[in-house]
């Protein structure tokens, strides 16, 4: 973690340690540049950091404020940081129902940019909420970039594994979101009737290369997930 | 708009006109200096705008890549740009059902940071697309910072009138999203069954300055819709 990084995650400790509110002002740049013993260069590094992130906002001439939503056990769209980091004070957990190397379908190899004779792990897990069904997950991942996998780790969080066992830089994502019916096998799964309202995302992720390494296709309990997404005015 | 705005736009012009796909290699940043005849700070401050945008990554060491989702079509979840923007191959048209001054429901007032007994512009529309009902909105602004609304307006882009009639500058929005099932009102304005699918989506969003003046709610045509939603790697 560089100091920039380090001392944005002090400064989100401190509001979440002084539980400060939406509006609340935060120190002034010389005040943060005295208490954290770094430059102005450092400081104002780590508050566009907090502000891409969303968690705090700057007007110009006027100073630094909190930016929090109030609303807790919402599902950041933004984040690749899986759901352990999101709900952080829920009970998850996953159940393997597959896990196997075979040969791509056309749509994971279009996604990730393979040939149809590579090979890829294939993961289908059904994810748990404090024992009720979270989402049915199946996922593709590039095997020549994410050598191994096992069952023990995909019970668990693959991402973290990815990061910190093979070592790997997870980038950017793209995610597709369509709402329909559930199918008869999502369906059972989830523990729900054929034909209820599902959240169906599909997403691609990049390592800091831009070489996609994971294709995932994610049905969501409707009754169990509610989502949050923030914007910035940088996308005005 | 800023010189850095105004080339990262140029930039983008560029992708756009040379038909460049996710994976390409952008011109070396001298290359991109001299072809726009500014400063090396300029130009990162251009690039690191269109990689928050999600339309380039950097690799250290390696150069500038287009990032571009291949789906057409798909509304983004991270723009407070509306629809026009989105959708612009698309014909996109409005039906006013309400627009009045009234007082704010609680959930409007909390959500707006005003008191009960302030004005708000009460906005209920139908959104078609290519003739297609698209989703069902009902809106509330606060009256003391969007001080006029007339029927015409409110049948065409509020948020163009609200930066370029008002003068005003759109900063940061929250969104909550739900799946569920539409209820009888919702399923007569979007033109299908009541307990069809629906996705949700209840919206805040703020000036600059941090004040929230529009709270919305809108209930999408899950056979019309399709989102999309692109993560950078500063996120984890």
């Amino acid at each position: 973690m560089l100091k920039y990084q380090q001392i944005a995650a002090e400064i989100e400790k401190y509001i979440e340690d002084n539980d400060l509110q939406q509006g609340d002002k935060l120190p002034v740049l010389e005040a943060l540049m005295a208490q954290f013993k770094v430059s102005k260069s450092t400081v104002t590094k780590s508050l566009d950091l907090l502000e891409k992130k969303g968690i705090i906002f700057q007007v110009r001439g006027s100073g630094i404020f909190v930016r929090k939503h109030k609303r807790k056990g919402y599902i950041s769209l933004l984040s690749s940081q899986g759901f352990k980091k999101n709900l952080e004070d829920f009970h998850i957990t996953a159940k393997v129902i597959e896990l196997a190397v075979r040969k791509p379908t056309r749509q994971a190899a279009d996604n990730l940019n393979i040939e149809l004779d590579a090979d890829v792990y294939h993961v289908k897990r059904v994810r748990y909420i404090n024992g009720q069904t979270l989402c049915f997950e199946e996922s593709y991942y590039n095997k020549s970039i994410i050598t191994y996998l096992n069952k023990e780790i995909v019970s668990d969080s693959i991402f973290d594994y990815i990061q910190e066992g093979l070592g790997l830089k997870v980038g950017f994502s793209d995610s597709f979101l369509h709402v329909g019916e559930l199918n008869k096998t999502e369906a059972k799964y989830l523990g729900l009737k054929t034909g209820a309202p599902k959240l169906y995302v599909e997403s691609i992720f990049h390592l800091t290369n831009g070489q996609p390494f994971d294709f995932s296709k994610i049905t969501y309990n409707y009754e169990q997930s509610q989502f949050f997404v923030q914007t910035n005015s940088y996308l005005l």
